[in-house]
């Protein structure tokens, strides 16, 4: 008998996420002789508990799916739900018990280090049950954080929005060149600081703004930040500093909480915001000089204008990899990259234990840190560059890009 | 005798204001019979004023001209300098010495009001001492305030950029569509709500994000702002709302007032920051529903990646009009846009006396404004969507835009 696949998306989105959820679907499509049904689960694993499902099958007919590989945010919703670590827990039980209602028989999770926690219980829970449902984790995350892979989807496209970004707001920032000014960028990253690190492809030139890069690899020490910003100053009137949303002092304490309050959301992570902020008002009170913050906005993670092609194919790729590779018997596994030495780029899609993969971060090499954690060196660049590569014609409406979404009903 | 040429930019930059300084170069250094030296301003009037003057010559040649063309941002820098009401000023005598030393008889200047503001003064100087210089103003503000004129270059593109970056935060705010939601999104525009109004666009199908959108050109209730909100959320979880910066309570008291100190910039403008991170807050403590406010960043105004290739070429045809009709003899005037009424979107370049420009603030007309003042209606949008139209296909290296730039010393 013929079995069912089941896909998802958790976390928060990306440029490139749906182009996963293409990848696996139409993988999963092609494949007629080993699949009947192709569902979705609308928000992830907390709507499917809901019994949110939606039938995939029909989207390529209307040609959505193809609109789809190319739409940002997660089409099928998201959450951020976190399943309970005691395997005994009843809810376990529940929803293998949706999954033979629906005859699930392969089961796909696109998402970051919360997804592929996700990932790990239940397959670990379907080893323990003898119940032979295969789960497979499709990695994403603009962070760039998860172990054993050279890098993750989604964060090629948020790495070149944000060199772009950073490159027009220093020619923004450039236009009084007569006036001394100070523009401090930040960027999202709460303990990995790949995202800021992107920010020096920005550079048009050697010695460009931005001239300072502050990661949260690095304790952040202010009195150090305004030598730093002095010192550049006598070389450039316009200067673009970039930071991290997490930069820190060292001992786990944000710079932001020097300010004022912070929350905590459903994972325990702090609530990040107005790094940037704070160190505006610093230099003001401190330098005298006119400087103003400017906060990335959620576009570092949806923008369809930047999209890498290097990492849209590559997010599809690992998607149609994830069926394969669950076909052939595999689960608890995450589909990742493996990056073959040479001049040339390429990249090897391989398999990783999911469960050595989730709750681990993996952050910016302290080799990479120069300019006494001011700045990032040449093996950045030379690792970040192929990623960001290629641009894809997304399709246009009236001057505007179009997207695929999913009917709500209220 | 051949005479010269001299260009300037001037006030904030815009994605376009370097295509109409490449069409004012590109068509003077065609008409090699006419004209001796091109040259431009380094920051406006008051870097001329300072002897920072280059030869545009030498950028054809080295190919930088065309790269010119679609870098943001001003390329000759800009300044924001206000020339004295009183023409018997000792600065006037001292700017028409500067332009018989450098055999200028033709002026231009790209800019918006307070830049037209200069060449009606520098022109009814001439006049008045019998000076036969030629001064010209081109059109250029993303807000699209100048009065006189369909629209003006800068518009297009960022209205483009506006919608696009709505559209993907509208995306970015859909995908936990399972927990409600309000986001607000701060848009340039002090007096005028052109460019807020064209999140209007942003929109997929009818009824879509962002759902409410408010304009300074209406009086601000924010009893009736938590109100509309209320009735939005019945229809959507994740609802958008789009304001102006300059939201007021319809007697010239800002919104972002309500909560804070603000500064004045030279042109005694009130500095604005904050009508939405106000908002936000009043959402939380009344309505008390998840609420987080983004202020869209400087790339409203020099993004390249969301360029109107309709913008961008009429930036550059204003620039080359305007080079003719200073050749016709004109003088004191403005290039404007009319639009030829039919179907079919198309526009005529013509000239305007400047001294009626100068000053002046072209507002949304108010039955534009529909929904109580909470929307816009169907002549706004059949009025900016052919302003957006067009893809420009930006130079790229190694994955990001290519600029141009003029070196600095330091």
């Amino acid at each position: 008998m013929k079995k069912n696949v089941i896909v998802g998306q958790s976390g928060g989105p990306t440029a490139v996420i749906n182009a996963s959820l293409y990848g696996v679907i139409s993988e999963a499509l092609a494949r007629e002789d080993d699949f009947e049904k192709v569902y979705g689960m609308v928000n992830g694993v907390e709507g499917f508990l809901n019994g949110q499902i939606m039938d995939m099958g029909t989207l390529e007919k209307s040609g959505e799916l193809e609109l789809i590989r190319t739409t940002p945010g997660s089409y099928l919703g998201s959450c951020r739900y976190k399943l309970p670590e005691d395997l005994e827990d009843k809810i376990y039980p529940e929803l293998f018990e949706k999954f033979a209602e629906y005859g699930i028989a392969y089961f796909f999770y696109i998402g970051g280090n919360d997804s592929m926690d996700t990932v790990s219980k239940l397959s670990r829970y379907a080893k323990k049950t003898g119940s032979d449902i295969r789960f497979l984790g499709i990695p994403k995350t603009i962070d760039n954080d998860l172990v054993h892979t050279d890098h993750t989807p989604g964060f090629g496209s948020a790495a070149k929005y944000v060199a772009s970004t950073v490159r027009e707001i220093a020619v923004d920032a450039s236009v009084y060149d007569n006036k001394k000014s100070v523009t401090i960028v930040e960027i999202m990253g709460r303990h990995a600081g790949w995202l800021a690190a992107a920010s020096a492809l920005a550079r048009k030139f050697e010695g460009d703004n931005p001239m300072l890069i502050y990661l949260p690899e690095t304790a952040f020490d202010p009195e150090r930040f305004l030598n730093d910003v002095t010192a550049a100053m006598e070389k450039t009137s316009n200067l673009v500093v970039c930071i991290s949303e997490g930069i820190n002092d060292g001992n786990g304490k944000f710079i932001c909480e020097l300010s004022g309050d912070v929350g905590v959301d459903t994972f325990g992570h702090k609530m990040l915001t107005g790094s940037g902020k704070y160190l505006e008002n610093l230099v003001k009170e401190r330098l005298g000089v006119k400087v103003r913050s400017i906060e990335l906005n959620v576009c570092q993670r949806c923008s369809s204008a930047m999209l890498s092609d290097t990492d849209l194919k590559e997010a599809a790729a690992a998607g149609a990899y994830g069926v394969k590779c669950a076909l052939a018997g595999e689960t608890g596994k995450m589909i990742a990259f493996h990056r073959v030495p040479g001049a040339e780029y390429q990249i090897e899609y391989i398999t990783e234990d999911v469960s050595l993969i989730c709750n681990q971060e993996k952050t910016v090499p302290a080799e990479w840190i120069t300019g006494n954690g001011s700045d990032v060196g040449r093996e950045f660049i030379e690792y970040a560059l192929p990623l960001i590569r290629g641009r894809v014609e997304v399709p246009e409406k009236d001057g505007l890009p179009l997207f695929a979404y999913r009917k709500r009903h209220f």
